[in-house]
């Protein structure tokens, strides 16, 4: 493997000391990318850039060949190629979400879910290896996975953004058979990201985009505990390297302490927590990326300046920070506008790290 | 005005002593219940059980015919009455939220933006009458509103449940305008909510249903200071009585010792916070009304009451908690679970109040 020439990310990750705050861009390669729509035309579906690791390759670095300043790649996928592989049929409508084929509702179609075979989901290991060769050294490569929670919720709900009522309803009424899909979820996610490291991910994250729809008692029970699971069983180097990993419950932030102490390396906010706050609450035990509401990235250059001064200054000075959006970047993002946030997050945090 | 026969729910939100914890269930006339459904469709539509000041007694009133435990009664509406007052032209698409036939998108339009006469909403008032001659001293009268920034969601955005997207750009790139629409929905809402007082409401809620969607600073902005002004402008009592008045965000709890410095005389939570934390937090200066998550309502008897005494046992011994779920009803709860709930508060919490 070529020697990594940018590691300020992975420096972030573990609070060791950087010159600047390093950033990246949840959905950095996405639709808000003329040259991403181009390549999804020509693949034919989402799906398709997914499971080509050419394609796979090509968007995700797309991102890094248009922004200089960005300090990660992140594998281009998506969090239900898991469900897809444990059996149950992902496919997409043209302008809606992912849907299922199958759910996860009746007692005996629950008790036969079990680990696939990792093979299921060799193009997304591909995908990791041909992307760091592609990368050459250039930047760290980020791996990751849905949380069995939210994976669960895809499962049994069929689709995402849903009231999460017959989820929850298996929660309340019969804990034993989600704790089962959890359960197989979690076995299946530590394998595949154990894969992705030993085909190349430098880091990984765990993307818990559901868990804030949870009770605070439900959310440790059925979402945190898993995570605490997956994060105990990663392969913790490789390559002679620490390989960090974050974890990111959306909705979560007022659950920091709990998520803290799950012994990931740093996680993620959305926009609702004030990341000064947050450092306060969790101390040093961890590093934090985030926050900036994505929404600021449609106004202005000037307005998205001063929103990035404000998150860099409630985090303030020391290292352990990784700039980053409190959730994607949404397609209707002017590309001048995500550079104007890269411009300002280089320039304003240097003074953080004297 | 007759007697009110029972004052615990009015007691409990100024955390004066009571013998139980009183109960009530966001949404509680609604599609849940059989005898619901029918007055729907006998009035032909939603906004006709609205405006019609009949069917708005009617609703009202079934939930507390069938559940003889609850103790309050809440005033049948919508929090949308106000921007259709405002000219926007609300309407409904059947299976489909609410929507507005004009959007505040246009500097122009926006700048034209001004309070209504409140006879356009007499019908609402003429609803609480009506209610409070039928209740008869039964129970006390919620009214309500939504909070300014909620109502500017739609009023911006044309429809509810979005991305906000539309409504956030503005904020960051034309606070401005965005001032000017919360600040006339503002006065609107203070006018609005006083005269619900003097047509014989006895307490009042702001539902500041997607709050939770906002920066924290983007929060206190744009939604908490509106609701502080209204809170300001409030009749304090009426009828020799004090008015008190409720302030929930739901997925504010992050932001509660802001909340709770507002004024008001009580919070309300959603399931996701603590409810013991949550007094911790805010201490003696707030009632807490909360926060069963709705969802637990489709499990079973005894997973209700179980969660019930959770609830309870976390907010602990003393007063001032009012019982209710953390949001609406959802229209798949079987009625019978509902009883179950309030039960369970009946039965469980005179302990806490010894």
């Amino acid at each position: 493997m070529s020697t990594l020439q940018n590691d300020t990310f992975l420096k972030a990750l573990m609070r060791q000391p950087t010159d600047y705050t390093p950033v990246w861009m949840m959905r950095q390669a996405g639709r808000y990318l003329p040259e991403y729509r181009q390549s999804r035309k020509n693949a034919g579906s989402f799906l398709q850039l997914c499971k080509n690791a050419d394609f796979a390759t090509e968007v995700t670095m797309q991102p890094l060949d248009r922004y200089p300043l960005l300090d990660a790649a992140i594998l281009f996928s998506d969090i239900l190629t898991v469900p897809d592989a444990m059996g149950l049929g992902l496919y997409f409508e043209e302008g809606e979400g992912p849907k299922f084929e199958r759910t996860l509702q009746l007692e005996a179609d629950i008790k036969k879910l079990a680990v696939p075979d990792m093979s299921k989901l060799q193009y997304v290991f591909d995908a990791v290896s041909q992307i760091r060769k592609t990368l050459n050294g250039r930047l760290p490569l980020i791996g990751f996975t849905g949380s069995p929670w939210t994976l669960a919720t895809y499962m049994v709900e069929g689709k995402g953004k849903t009231d999460f009522l017959t989820i929850k309803k298996m929660a309340y009424a019969r804990p034993d058979l989600l704790h089962h899909i959890l359960d197989t979820t979690a076995q299946t996610v530590i394998q595949y990201l154990n894969a992705q490291i030993a085909a190349g991910a430098q880091a990984v994250m765990i993307f818990d985009s559901w868990g804030g729809a949870l009770s605070h008692d439900a959310y440790k029970e059925f979402s945190l505990n898993y995570m605490q699971k997956i994060v105990n069983g990663l392969t913790k180097t490789n390559d002679g390297r620490v390989v960090p990993s974050v974890v990111f419950t959306k909705g979560g932030g007022l659950w920091l302490e709990a998520q803290a102490a799950i012994g990931a390396d740093a996680l993620g906010l959305d926009w609702t927590v004030d990341i000064g706050s947050a450092r306060q609450r969790v101390g040093a035990q961890v590093a934090l990326q985030g926050n900036l509401d994505p929404a600021i990235l449609l106004s202005t250059p000037e307005a998205i300046e001063k929103e990035v001064v404000k998150v860099l200054q409630s985090y303030g000075h020391g290292h352990g920070h990784v700039f980053n959006l409190g959730h994607g970047i949404t397609q209707l993002t002017p590309p001048e506008n995500a550079a104007a946030m890269l411009d300002a997050v280089r320039t304003h945090s240097r003074q953080y790290h004297q």
